[in-house]
Formats: C-alpha cells, sequence, structure tokens
C-alpha cells in the first residue's frame, strides 16, 4: 500500500472533522437530553457480541449487513452491531426484567458489511428509543411522538409520516391459508405495488378474501384511506378489524397533538414485516428517497432472550439529522490566547478561566498573533500592573 | 445456542446499565467539555478501517489486538479500531494539513480481539487528546497537564505519574552499536529489571556504555533520580543529554503547577517504546496493577501519512475514570407523573415542562401510583380549577 493510500477510507465509512464533530456532539447531547425528559433511560450496548443474540429475532435482511468475525478467546463467531434494537431489548427481558414498562434510549455507530443503498453511510449513528411492557396504542402515540419532538428539535422540515400496520395484511393472509411462501411473493409484490402479479397471486383465493388483499395495493394516501379501508375490510376478520381500528387510534391521537403534521397511509407498505407485528412507521423528508426515521411495533422480540414483553420504538441516524436539519448548534465562543510563559501566575489565570467555562489557548513557542486568530482567539492574556488581565487581541 | 445462552456477553464485552450508562454520559460531556476548554477540537473516527492505515506505525503488539474482516465492497483487509490514536494522526498528517500546531481530542468505544490482560475489558471506552506540529516540552507538559486536570475532574484519588523518556536508551543503544536483535533484547530485560540478563548483554561493550545501559534499570524513585542520571550518564553522548534535559524540564515545569502531585521517574521503563520517541508518561493509583493513563511523544507518525509532525499526546479509559473516581455525577432530579389521559390541554401542559427541562412521565394504561414512585417522580400533574398543575405525587 502506497503511502499516499494509507489515508483512503473504505466506502461508506466516513470521519467527521472538526467544526462539524463539534455540532455532531451538541445534536447528540441534545437528542440524548430530549429523550431524558421524556423518561428514557440510557444505555450503552457494546459493539461486538455474540452473533447469535445479535440477530435474534431480526431477520436475514440484518445478517447480510453484519460483519462476522471469530473470537479469538471462546472460538465462536461474532459480530459487530448493525443495529441497537435487538441489544436494547435483550437488556429490557434479560437484564433489567422490570415488572412494569421500561423506556429505554441510545445512540452510538453501528456498522454495515453492506449498505442499505449505492450511496447510504456504513457506520451511521444509530440513535433511539424503544418503549417495553406496555401493548396499547398509547405506547405507540408516545414513541411516534418522541420521534416527531426529535426531528422538530433537529429543525429538520418539510417532514411528513407513513403509517402502516402489519396486522392487516397478517390477518388477511392467515385468513386466506396462505402458505409461508405464497404469503412471501404476495408480500413482494404488495410492496412493489405489481397490480399484475398480486391479482395472479390471489386468483385462487375466495373472492372476498382476494378483493380485500388486492385492495390493500391501492389503500395509499391520507386519512381518508382510513375510512375507505374499513368500507373494503368490512368481511375481514376481527383482528384485522383491530389492527384497523388501533391504527385509527394512534392516527387520531397523533392528528390532535400535531395537526400540521402531515399523515400518509399505506396499507400495502409493510416495512419491517418480518420483525414487526403491529403498526409501522417512517419519517419522509422531500428529495430524500430512503425513509429519514423509522420504527414500529416489535412485540415478543424479548422471548428469545427468556421473556416476551410487548414493545414499540424508533430510530434515526444522527448525521443524517444534522445534515438534513437547521439546527442552531452554538457556536464556539470566541478563546483567550495566552502567551508562552511559565509564569506561575499565568497558569493561575488560564485555569481559573478555563474554570469558568472559557477556551484558553496556550501559545507554544514561535507562535505569533496570526496563530492566535487562526485557533479563533478574541482576546488575550497580559501582563498589567503585575496581573495577568484579559485584554482584547489587537491591543 | 439455547434461549438461556443467547443474553450471554462474550468476556471482557461489557455493556452499561441505567444509571451507571448515565452517570458514563455525564462524565464523558466534562471531559469533553474540559477538553474543549483547553483549545482541543473534537473529532470522531470510524470505527472501521483498512488494516494498513489502522496499524501503521503502530507495531506488532496492536496488530495482535486488532479484529479483523474483509471489505466486501472492496475484497481488502479491515480491521476495527483498537486504538484511535493512529487514527487522529492520520487526520492531522492527511486530512486538516494545517501548518500550525493542531489539538485534537477524541472519546468513542475500541475494540481488543485479545484483552490487554486477563480481567481487563476488551471494549473500553478511550478518551485522549493529542497536540500535533511542536515538537518543543512545552507541548509535553500541556498535554500532562490536561490528563492531570482530567483526573482531578474525575476525582481519581492518589494518582501518581510515571515519567521516562525513551531517548536516553535508545541514545546509549545506538552509541553502543546494538544489534537490532540485541537491543529488543536488552531492552525486554530492562522491563523486567533482570540484572542478570542486562549485566550478560552489555558484558562485550566498552566499560562506560555497559555502566551506563546497567545504570538505567537502578534509575527509579523521586526526583533525585534525574540528579543521580545525570551524574551517572555524564560520558553520555549528547542525544541523551538532550534527552534527559527535556526529562527535567518537564519535570519542572510539572512540579511548578502541581506541586502536590508525586512525580516517579524511571529511565530504564520504556512503555511504548517502539512507538514513542520522546517522554512517556503513565497515571497509577493504588491497587491497579496496570496504568490508569497513558501518553506521550511518539514524533513523525504521519509521515506514513505523506507528512511527518511533531505528536503527543495521552489516552485513558472512561470507564475506568468513572469507576475509579469519586465523580459527582448529578443525579436525575424527581420526575413529573403525568396521568393516562388524551385531553390535549394535558399534552400541551407536559410538553411545556419539558421544554422547561422537566422530565415528566406520561402513565401507560393501568399504570399506578406505584409505578410513578418506581419511575422516581417526586410530583404529577393534576387537573385543578380547569388547569393541569403540577403537585405533589402524595395528595
Amino acid at each position: 500500500m502506497a503511502t499516499v493510500d494509507r489515508w483512503l477510507l473504505p466506502d461508506g465509512i466516513e470521519e467527521v472533522l472538526p467544526p462539524e464533530a463539534a455540532r455532531i456532539e451538541v445534536a447528540r447531547r441534545q437528542v440524548l437530553d430530549l429523550f431524558q425528559r421524556w423518561g428514557y433511560e440510557f444505555v450503552v450496548t457494546p459493539h461486538i457480541e455474540y452473533l447469535e443474540s445479535l440477530l435474534t429475532g431480526a431477520g436475514q435482511d440484518l445478517d447480510l449487513r453484519t460483519f462476522k468475525v471469530v473470537d479469538p478467546l471462546s472460538g465462536r463467531q461474532m459480530g459487530f452491531r448493525a443495529d441497537i434494537t435487538p441489544q436494547v431489548a435483550r437488556i429490557d427481558a434479560h437484564t433489567l426484567r422490570r415488572e412494569g414498562p421500561s423506556r429505554l434510549c441510545y445512540a452510538g455507530s453501528v456498522l454495515h458489511a453492506q449498505p442499505r443503498a449505492l450511496t447510504t453511510s456504513r457506520s451511521p449513528i444509530q440513535l433511539g428509543a424503544e418503549l417495553y411492557g406496555d401493548a396499547s396504542p398509547a405506547s405507540d402515540v408516545e414513541v411516534i411522538s418522541l420521534l416527531v419532538n426529535t426531528l422538530e428539535l433537529a429543525a429538520v422540515p418539510d417532514v411528513h409520516m407513513d403509517l402502516g400496520h402489519v396486522g392487516i395484511y397478517r390477518g388477511l393472509a392467515r385468513a386466506a391459508k396462505l402458505s409461508g411462501a405464497v404469503e412471501q411473493q404476495l408480500f413482494d409484490a404488495l410492496q412493489r405495488k405489481a397490480m399484475d402479479e398480486i391479482a395472479a397471486l390471489t386468483e385462487g383465493l375466495p373472492a372476498q378474501l382476494s378483493k380485500m388483499l388486492r385492495s390493500l395495493a391501492e389503500l395509499c394516501g391520507g386519512r381518508e384511506v382510513l375510512d375507505l379501508a374499513q368500507a373494503c375490510l368490512v368481511e375481514a376478520p376481527d383482528d384485522v378489524h383491530a389492527a384497523l381500528d388501533e391504527l385509527l387510534a394512534i392516527a387520531d391521537a397523533l392528528s390532535l397533538r400535531y395537526p400540521e403534521l402531515p399523515l400518509y397511509f399505506d396499507l400495502g407498505e409493510l416495512r419491517g414485516y418480518h420483525y414487526h407485528t403491529g403498526v409501522v412507521f417512517a419519517a419522509f423528508v422531500p428529495g430524500e428517497g430512503s425513509a429519514i426515521a423509522q420504527g414500529g411495533r416489535y412485540d415478543d422480540i424479548g422471548a428469545d432472550f427468556g421473556r416476551a414483553r410487548p414493545a414499540t420504538g424508533f430510530s434515526t441516524d444522527l448525521k443524517t439529522l444534522v445534515t438534513l436539519g437547521q439546527m442552531q448548534l452554538d457556536e464556539v465562543e470566541p478563546g483567550i490566547w495566552a502567551p508562552d510563559n511559565h509564569d506561575v501566575y499565568l497558569w493561575q489565570a488560564v485555569q481559573k478561566l478555563r474554570q469558568q467555562g472559557a477556551r484558553v489557548i496556550q501559545a507554544l513557542p514561535e507562535q505569533t498573533m496570526a496563530d492566535a486568530l487562526e485557533a479563533g482567539c478574541g482576546s488575550q492574556l497580559q501582563l498589567l500592573d503585575g496581573r495577568w488581565q484579559v485584554v482584547p487581541l489587537a491591543s
């Protein structure tokens, strides 16, 4: 490897330089503080774990995105976390083992062996919040509200929220007694809204069920979709109605809280179908092809860790929020320049100013006032009347 | 893997739960704020890179500690960072390319395939600060001072600082024209203070050099060691004297700044010998076998990235600081409990309180006052006289 190549970073792997890194850090703190004010407790999950723990309940997609190594200590296969959600579920189910609801949040880098899309980062900083132990729509409303507030805090403009519910398709598929393979094919066709394929796959089913399954591809749009769905799905089994009622309740509560937030419904769009069990949601902004944040209900994920618990939550990427948002991330105050001088009283003056919160930069040998300006200093320490005092840089 | 095993974490890999995770977060912010007040700019380095970049100038020890995978996109070997210092050096040398001195700092997880010691974490949270572009002892004094202040901030009691200088042994070894293999053997023997081996290895050398090399194993102790060294090494080549003078200047400056800090000198202890080029230092506390923080000068590390630069810095582990320190990490204020009620005025009251910084926890269906206490709430929102008001929890 030539010298000139040693600084090359792998595709989709980024470093963050000043001053952008400071902005990321400020945003991280503000979001975590918001989570804390909503009662979400911070957890730090490991970057590496045994593969079985990381991929439990997660599905093949995550498997393909996970970097794998053998642990030299145990000889067992480990993976680098590509998602933090399953780790937090393990903490709730196994480690905390609380009786009542648990609210947990996290912020940390994840690594993707394969990017989600061609131009997507392979090292996002995943931020998220999870609510365990309550199966009611109140929890879904809370986590979606917290996501909306997170996007508001990050000042991301023109957000709209997509809502769906995997229970609707799942209930219809169950009623139609679709085989696993056909359920999967139909699911794929629905995601692509491939009407011909959907028609072909539902052809042999009872007319009512076939019609209802086909209607899912067209049940997308504004709030009116939910009324339309109640009409289209009137003959559906009870669990489908229960799912639709849940989605309605969540939508109504969100509209009450955020009357300005555009809600969009898509009953055939089933992001994270293999993972989710109830409402699913995603936030979009114009010009971005993929969701900037997503989540949903994923009850029973903890079962693989020894305790099934209702669960709902969301995740997003800190770097995306900072890039798309117009957050006021405080600029650094001008610093104070201290001369290159070994006087212990100068040292004491410098330390006192730092304790008071000032940024004080000590000159190194041969540095000049030009360096003070370059370092962003607006004033300097000078010995006046036998005391080290802060004076404007110009003087 | 049985269900019961899925929650097992690999040896030396930890998760951090509430409330400890919140304490770690507060400590992280306080240390980064301290670095910022000293003029150190925050950078975020990637968790994964091409192996050649990660291991440049680092030596075999880091190679053995680094987890390796093949990048599915490029087919090239990558490593998970086991140390952040070489990454920051790359940023200084290649990406920032500043003319004058650069002060950079970082905080992030690293992963060790092999632990440093049997009971050592394989996933420390490395914190550090680096100063590039100035070769004078003033920079070494600054980074050691910043380390002392970091340990003071973390309220780690009974710290003492070990100081050494690899230029002393290196200069003598060069004067003695030791072969690479013998230089390494003698280095190993010096680390173990194996006097017999040292005597055997230096036997064939000119008497003066042999005596000086042997004396290094005994030149350890308080400030008096430096005077003793000047006597013992009076016949040494100029570069050895220059190294000793540097060490003296640094020690004197530190004593002036921190008269209470015990300094301990060991001219034969050469931690990071292959990596360092000047002063080396490490902080110890009673009862801990290994150093709790370490650093030193490592000039020219940037050469492999296209630009040689003087460099000095230190690193430590955030989890160690929080565990050993007696930092006052603010307890969370009691929260406010909001009833499970869909009233939009309640929602507005909750949001207003959160904007003011309060932690407000919204009750979920079927939760009771016992849950409010468990969630650490001290007051609650109640509808009184048609307004949602905060009242004590008991009422």
